[in-house]
């Protein structure tokens, strides 16, 4: 089994927080976005949409995060279970799953963009930028790098930062009344979100803080306290470093 | 079992296919979407973001369509199986299902409330409008409805046109290879993509024809001829003009 993906963060951290809860081996493949190795030919003959993460297995390559972590669950449904046995929370798990890759992960994603990748494009020439562009697939993700080069509009900027309003009032709602997202286990509502919020306390701090959302900021310590969540973030980032230092 | 509706068309269509496929039986209640009775007090207690289909199953409320037909197959999961047996093909039918959700039912969806929700507006005072958009709970779902009532802007149009060209030849380009969207057998990926496509012939000529989309219109035909696609747009067509004639 073999996980190409961006490390530890957003979409790509989905899969690895499964992989290390159910204690499973697996190659870990590094893809640099700085390097944009996730536009080059080799990446694009695993997925030919140029996206993170990936997984190989059995010679198959799984993409899309959440559609990865639910093909762990069907590959190996006894190794630490991150779906609920009740069908019905499966289902509620699902719905934050969903909403997650619907709206949660887009505001954050356009405010990320706006303030790394810009930066990450700044260095390069206008014919260099151009090359970036002509190399990825999707259409939508040109847009996005015109648009991290020449400046989001204020407007969209300011409707992203709404809807992370709405999305962190929504997890401290839910945090308030539970434990966990989608029923009283540890799940991928849980893995899907933490990997999306995680961070927002140093990234959002006049959003996620200890008055504002204590449910939510208690609930992303206790993920990062998981014995396997902190396991996935020494090994994946000594790795990530060690690759890129 | 107890299936909220808009009836045969759209997400509606999604849990109503699995249902008649797999010979479940239900009662079916529809909510008339011309009464705006999806945003009325009773239903907002079934679903509070007052959004069809719903499913009542033990006492259990589950939302989002793709959701429940999950929900469906993880129940009875031995009643003509709509999920394929291998794990790898599961995950393509997630692939499908994902962009269905993500991509494709919102394009289509902004084109069907410019033709179909500005005329149901249209008769409407400001008063009387302006009631419907106050029992509107998603911000997001607001705004739609003060553009459907003052004109979407033309180049969100344009745009959205752009994306049905794009799902079309998506979907064509599959169909020219399988015969079924995720792998050799009807699952899921049909249903959810059926829901969205049947009846784009009509809709969008210009785009879903038999020189254009050949592979398209064929599993449209294909699928539409199924005995349980039959039942299920005969049985409740006629239930729905029953209730609303």
């Amino acid at each position: 089994m073999k996980l190409y993906s961006f490390g530890p963060a957003a979409n790509s951290m989905k899969p690895l927080l499964s992989l290390y809860e159910k204690a499973l081996p697996f190659e870990s493949h590094f893809v640099d976005p700085r390097k944009f190795e996730q536009h080059s030919d080799w990446y694009k003959k695993i997925n030919p949409n140029a996206q993170v993460p990936a997984l190989v297995h059995n010679g198959n390559v799984i993409t899309e995060s959440t559609v990865i972590c639910e093909y762990l669950e069907d590959e190996f449904p006894d190794q630490t279970p991150l779906r609920p046995a009740s069908n019905y929370e499966c289902a509620q798990m699902r719905v934050w799953t969903k909403w997650v890759d619907e709206y949660f992960c887009w505001c954050v994603s356009t405010i990320g963009w706006h303030r790394m990748v810009s930066q990450m494009l700044e260095p390069l020439s206008d014919e260099e930028f151009e090359e970036v562009v002509a190399n990825v697939p999707i259409p939508e993700q040109k847009i996005k790098f015109r648009r991290a080069r020449e400046g989001f509009p204020q407007e969209l900027l300011d409707e992203e930062m709404r809807k992370i309003g709405v999305s962190v009032r929504k997890l401290e709602a839910r945090l308030q009344e539970s434990e966990w997202l989608a029923c009283d286990q540890y799940t991928l509502a849980d893995i899907c979100n933490f990997a999306i919020a995680n961070g927002m306390d140093n990234g959002y701090p006049e959003l996620v803080n200890e008055e504002a959302t204590p449910a939510l900021i208690n609930w992303l310590q206790r993920i990062n306290d998981r014995p396997a969540v902190k396991e996935m973030f020494k090994k994946q980032q000594s790795e990530f470093e060690g690759r890129n230092g």
